[in-house]
């Protein structure tokens, strides 16, 4: 039977985030699908605060979460990376994007998103969720798990990973998956 | 320019929610989408509660949200429904159904699901939001996003609804939408 080899399958970048349920929330869905959290400081709110462990319940510890101290940090400690920002003033459609595992899904604060200096480096690659016209906005660990699954989708889709007969996300389809004996 | 008329993009309902702060997220999402809530009683809390107003913020009011008081008095009020059950004991990837508008999307207890016998009603119908190998659950106002979404890309992609310039959820594509002045 094919085994799963955790990998990474999106990096998560919340940008001072300031509701610690949220960021809860948003780190059991990263442990849930494989993918890396990371939390631009400051925040509203300190990691160990009880509403974020709470939310994450048992999950957390089995979460890779990585703290930086300003976005420059974040930037410079993840050279190369492929960015992409949620936000509602978006250049296109989620559905058209072309998310790919190891690709950085960035979110902005929950009161206000990014400042404008960072909203520009993202000229391109600004993606919504698609609302109905009025609407405005969406809980933000609802719209990160949203997002994280069209990625995920989108990488089935193209045959980056595959699911399992048990219906759970396995390594690259191209690769045929290590198996359970090649990993001892 | 056309506008949409909200129909109904999907109907959520929720078994026995009993955690406010979710069903008040996952009322924002609905009105974000176009959904109608259903509440099946017994609640863990009471619609009014602060938490659940909260999570729902000023949304609340525009959500249409239906109480029933148990499954039956829900099943018989929607007769005829297309019904899929959300379950980490499912039948298929929710990237394998074929959600269509008006589509009821059901959902358990945060605690426990829906009992065998609500269960065993699904038979063929039981969706998975797929994760990695011994991962089980998502936040329920996670899932019900990342599932409302996922089936709003499958609308779209079949053509049932639009986007329109603007990157909104438009009417059906074939109907070419309502405009302002009609509906004046």
């Amino acid at each position: 039977m094919d085994v799963f080899v955790p990998g990474t399958l999106f990096h998560i970048a919340l940008y001072q985030p300031e509701i610690p349920s949220n960021t809860g929330n948003i780190g059991r869905s990263c442990v849930a699908l494989g993918c890396v959290l990371h939390l631009i400081h400051p925040l509203g709110f300190d990691v160990s605060e009880k509403a974020c462990r709470r939310a994450g319940l048992d999950y957390w510890p089995r979460l890779r979460v990585l703290e930086h101290r300003d976005w420059g940090v974040y930037r410079r400690a993840t050279p190369g990376a492929r960015r992409w920002l949620f936000s509602t003033r978006a250049d296109r459609s989620i559905f058209d994007a072309d998310l790919r595992p190891g690709d950085h899904l960035v979110f902005g604060r929950e009161s206000s998103g990014v400042p404008p200096r960072i909203h520009e480096q993202f000229a391109g690659a600004r993606l919504a969720l698609p609302m109905l016209p009025g609407e405005r906005s969406l809980n933000l660990a609802t719209a990160v798990c949203a997002a994280a699954y069209e990625g995920l989708r989108q990488c089935l889709a193209r045959g980056d990973l595959s699911l399992d007969a048990a219906g759970r996300v396995a390594g690259p389809a191209a690769e045929g998956g290590a198996t359970a004996e090649a990993l001892q």
